[in-house]
C-alpha cells in the first residue's frame, strides 16, 4: 500500500464517522437515483425498462495483492468489472452499493484511497454511489460491490440466445491483463521485498494497465446501439474467453468453433508470452480479467458488425453436436475447456 | 460448524459446479424477477413503484462465531437482516443477491447449509434468490448480502421525517438478541472447547432464539398499510435502540424524550441482566440486533398506535435544542449515546 503523510486510525473515527467521510459530497447524476447513502436502503425508480442487478465480491489474496495493486486503483477496477456485467446485458450501470471488510492493518486515508478509485469510476461512467456497509475483518480487505442498471425491455441481452451459424464476436483484446499480473508477479518475485526495488515495466505498460486499470466497453454498447445492432447473445470476459464462450454455448445449447489465426492479441502479450514461455493461444483463451464482450450476432450481419472499430469477428456458433473446438493455424481442431480463473479449483 | 456424514471438497466442484448446486431448484415467486441465476445480472422489473437496495457484510470472527452458530441459522439471520432493512423503508423485500467468500475449511455441505437457511428465509419471505458471487477466501468466511424491494412512491418512510411532537414507537422487545449474545459466549466459555458439553439454555431459550434466529418486522409494516398508517420516520434496530434514535433525530434535525418505564423488555432478558448484573435499561438502549422497528407517528394518532398488537410508544420526538434523552424511573434525564455495535471504535 502506498505511504501517506498523515495516518488516521479508523477506529478514532468510527464507522458512522468513516462513512460520513468517505461519501461526503456524493450528488447523484442518474434521475433514476432518488436517495443514496443515508438510509436502511437506497432508493431508485425505474418507470419504463427492467432492472438489472450484479454483484462482485474481491477477495485479498485471492482477488489482489496490495504489494502491487495500488488502492485507488483497486477501488476504481471493483467498480468497473461491475458496470462491465450490466453492460454485457446490454445496459447502462447507474448505480451502486458498496461493502467494504476492513482489517485494522488500514487507516482512514487507506479507504479514502479506495474509494477515490470507486468514485473516479463511477464520474467516468456516469454511476451513483447509493450505499452499502463498511464494517470490521479478522484480516485482510474484502470489497463487495452490487451495481444496478437498466436496459429496455426489448434490448436485454442474454447468455441463453445464440444460434446456429450466428458470428462469434470479441472486443479489443485477449490475454493482456494475464500477462500484466505475470509481469507485476515476477517483479514481485524478483524485488524480494525490497522497498527501493524499482520494477522494469518498459515497453509493458499496456500490460500494466489492462490488469490494474480495465474498462468496461461502454463505447461498443454505445456504438451497437447506433447501429441498431441487439447481439443474440453477450458476456464479458473475466474469467477467459474458453470459459465465457462455453457458458454461452451450454446456456444457448449449441456448439461453436473459433479460429486460431482469429484471436486479437496485443504485441506487447505476445512478447510476454514469449519471455515467460506460454503459448500465446492459451493466454489468450483462459487469461482472465480482459473485461472484454463476447457477443453473437445473426450471420447476415457479417459486413457491418466487421467493420466497426473494435470489434473482431472471431468465429461462429455451430449445432450442439459438433461441441466448442478452436481451429488452430495447422488447421486443427483443440477441444474448448475452461481453464481459466477459478479460485475454488485445485 | 455441524458434523456431517458425507463431505464433499468444494474444489472437487469448482466455483461453478459449487453454483449449481446451491441455487438448483430455485424458482422465482415475484412478478417482478424476470431473470435469476445465471447470468452477468439478474434483470427485476418495477413498472409503477420505487426499488429500495439494501447491502450487508457479515464477517466471520466479527459478526458470526461458528462455534456455537449453527450454518443454517447463519444463512437465515444474514438474509432476514437485509429483509428487515427494505421493511424499515415501508416497502417489500422481492429479491436478494448473495456474495460468499469461503475459505478452504468449507466443504460443499457447509455451503449448502448456510444455503439452506437462505432458501428459507426467502421462501417464509417471498423473496427470490436471483444472483451473486462465490469465491474462495484466505480465511474465514464473508457473507455479503444485497436485498432489492419495492414501495409505492408515496409511501417510503426515510429516517429524516420525523416531527415535532410526534410518538417514538418501537415492536416487539428490546435487548434479548445481546442477551442471548451473552449467554452463548458465556457458555463456550464454560465448555472450554469440550466437544461433548452440553450448554445450559433452560428458561432462556427466548434469548438463543432472538440472537440465533431474528424476524424481520413484515407482520408490521402489513398492519400499518391496513391502518392506513404511514409513519413520518423509521428505521430497523439493528446496533441498539440509542444508536438508532439518534440518526432518525440528526436526520430529520430534532431531539428526543424516551421514558425508562416504556421500554419493553421480556422476562428473560430481565433475569439474564440480573445474572451477568448488567443494567437492564443499558441492555434495552445498547444491545444490538434486535431488529426491531423503531419509528414515528403523528401525536393525534396515540389511540390508535396504542391499541396495535406488537406497538410500544417508548416516547416523542421534540425541538432540536432539546437534545436526546432519556428519562429515568425516578425522573432525571440521561443524554442518549450511542454505544451501540460499533465494530470499529476501541
Amino acid at each position: 500500500m502506498e505511504l501517506q503523510e498523515k495516518q488516521t486510525e479508523i477506529s478514532s473515527l468510527g464507522e458512522f464517522g468513516l462513512i460520513d467521510r468517505i461519501t461526503s459530497g456524493i450528488t447523484p447524476v442518474n434521475a433514476s437515483t432518488l436517495k443514496g447513502v443515508g438510509d436502511d436502503s437506497a432508493v431508485v425508480r425505474y418507470p419504463d425498462t427492467d432492472t438489472l442487478v450484479s454483484t462482485d465480491l474481491l477477495v485479498e489474496g485471492v482477488h489482489f495483492d496490495l504489494t502491487y495493486v495500488p488502492l485507488k486503483h483497486l477501488g476504481y477496477k471493483a467498480a468497473v468489472v461491475n458496470f462491465s456485467d450490466i453492460y454485457a446485458m446490454n445496459g447502462t450501470p447507474r448505480q451502486i452499493t458498496v461493502g467494504l471488510a476492513i482489517s485494522s492493518r488500514f487507516t482512514v486515508e487507506h479507504i479514502e484511497q479506495l474509494y477515490a478509485g470507486i468514485r473516479l469510476a463511477c464520474e467516468i461512467y456516469g454511476v451513483d454511489l447509493v450505499g452499502g456497509d463498511t464494517t470490521a475483518s479478522r484480516s485482510g480487505l474484502v470489497i463487495s460491490i452490487t451495481c444496478i442498471g437498466d436496459a429496455k425491455a426489448d434490448k436485454v441481452v442474454y447468455r441463453s440466445g445464440a444460434k446456429d451459424t450466428d458470428l462469434i464476436c470479441v472486443t479489443g483484446d485477449l490475454g493482456a491483463a494475464y500477462m500484466g499480473l505475470q509481469l507485476l508477479e515476477r517483479e514481485k518475485r524478483v524485488s524480494n521485498g525490497d522497498k527501493d526495488f524499482i520494477p522494469k515495466f518498459e515497453g509493458k505498460e499496456y500490460l500494466i494497465e489492462r490488469q490494474l486499470k480495465p474498462e468496461a466497453r461502454r463505447d461498443i454498447i454505445q456504438k451497437l446501439a447506433e447501429a441498431g445492432i441487439v447481439p443474440t447473445s453477450m458476456m464479458d470476459i473475466s474469467d477467459g474467453l474458453s470459459s465465457e464462450l462455453l457458458h454461452i454455448c451450454k446456456a444457448s445449447d449449441k456448439g461453436c468453433r473459433i479460429y486460431e489465426e482469429r484471436l486479437p492479441i496485443d504485441y506487447q502479450t505476445a512478447v510476454m508470452a514469449e519471455e515467460i514461455n506460454m503459448n500465446l493461444a492459451t493466454a489468450a483463451l483462459n487469461g482472465g480479467e480482459d473485461y472484454e464482450l463476447l457477443f453473437t450476432v445473426p450471420l447476415h450481419l457479417h459486413e457491418q458488425i466487421s467493420k466497426m472499430d473494435g470489434v473482431k469477428v472471431i468465429g461462429h456458433i455451430t449445432k450442439p453436436e459438433l461441441g466448442c473446438a478452436l481451429v488452430t493455424r495447422d488447421g486443427n481442431e483443440m477441444e474448448l475447456k475452461a481453464q481459466g480463473f477459478n479460485h475454488m479449483s485445485k
